[in-house]
């Protein structure tokens, strides 16, 4: 009945892909909320979130297609500028936590989202994976990919994905 | 933090299917303790269990292969047999349920697995689906279909594959 470690819960978050939206992504937000509704309730002690942020490295080619790099110290402003963000989105997470009184950790990697997430879940084995999904149609998961499909046929602990909810869906559902 | 309603978790439940083995097979008892240990853990008032049993009508075809049917009462028996196997079933995890003091509810339906578990997930519109798995490889898979895979893509609430343990695998893998 609930040995007296904490369920370990790694909730994998992005930033939000809408431009001067500074924040998480809907999808994460969305897991987040519904981990918290659904699984922790009120007993905040008997779980501990975990949260991962992968970055991907070239993620704001879009954003940068016009800016000029001159010298060293602009490729180093980049990856200041990912570095804060990145760090931004960790800490709307741990701010919720620490209002709920629910333990959690949070850190960021670089890589090809899918594969960190799985490779994260070797090293950490958490007790489960909790996935956003767009919930994109098939023709649309051609183009964009779909890291919970990936996780839940590769991650080596149980993996809940999450659909985000259809009156959360931007105009673009690619968008998030 | 957690409605007055309690969380509502699906477990889809299945018969063992090694002769002679009158009993829930490993991976539904392996998906029914996990959640038991990871989720509901010491805060039973915060989840109702529902354990459906799909029984496939011909499930037994390969026992009936040397019965010989002669009255309508012979088939009335083997559907007797059939409503008595499962009540068997899912009293073992209601019993549990009892002696956890988590609420509970369970029934039988008949049909294909895969599609009734979707049907009743669309009915009764549970938080979550909890379904074991025999964690087959993909040669397998291809001869016995996977009711877990299918869930993950067609139910309309989030879905956790609980995969068997390696230690828990039955000399031959498609046997639960």
């Amino acid at each position: 009945m609930g040995s007296s470690e904490p369920t370990r819960i790694l909730v994998a978050v992005s930033e939000s892909t809408i431009k001067g939206y500074p924040h998480a992504s809907i999808s994460s937000t969305g897991a987040f909320d519904w981990t918290i509704e659904k699984i922790v309730r009120s007993n905040t002690s008997g779980f501990k979130l975990l949260f991962l942020h992968v970055q991907v490295p070239d993620e704001d080619g879009f954003d940068d297609m016009d800016s000029i790099y001159a010298s060293p110290k602009d490729f180093r402003n980049v990856r200041h500028r990912d570095k804060v963000r990145g760090i931004h989105l960790l800490e709307y997470f741990v701010n919720k936590c620490h209002e709920i009184g629910i333990a959690c950790e949070s850190w960021i990697k670089k890589g090809d989202p899918k594969e960190v997430i799985c490779r994260e879940v070797q090293r950490i084995h958490p007790d489960l994976l909790v996935v956003g999904s767009r919930g994109l149609g098939p023709f649309q998961r051609v183009f964009v990919g779909t890291v919970s499909e990936f996780c839940v046929k590769h991650a080596e602990c149980p993996v809940i994905t999450i659909k985000r909810r259809a009156d959360e869906t931007p105009e673009d559902p690619v968008d998030d």
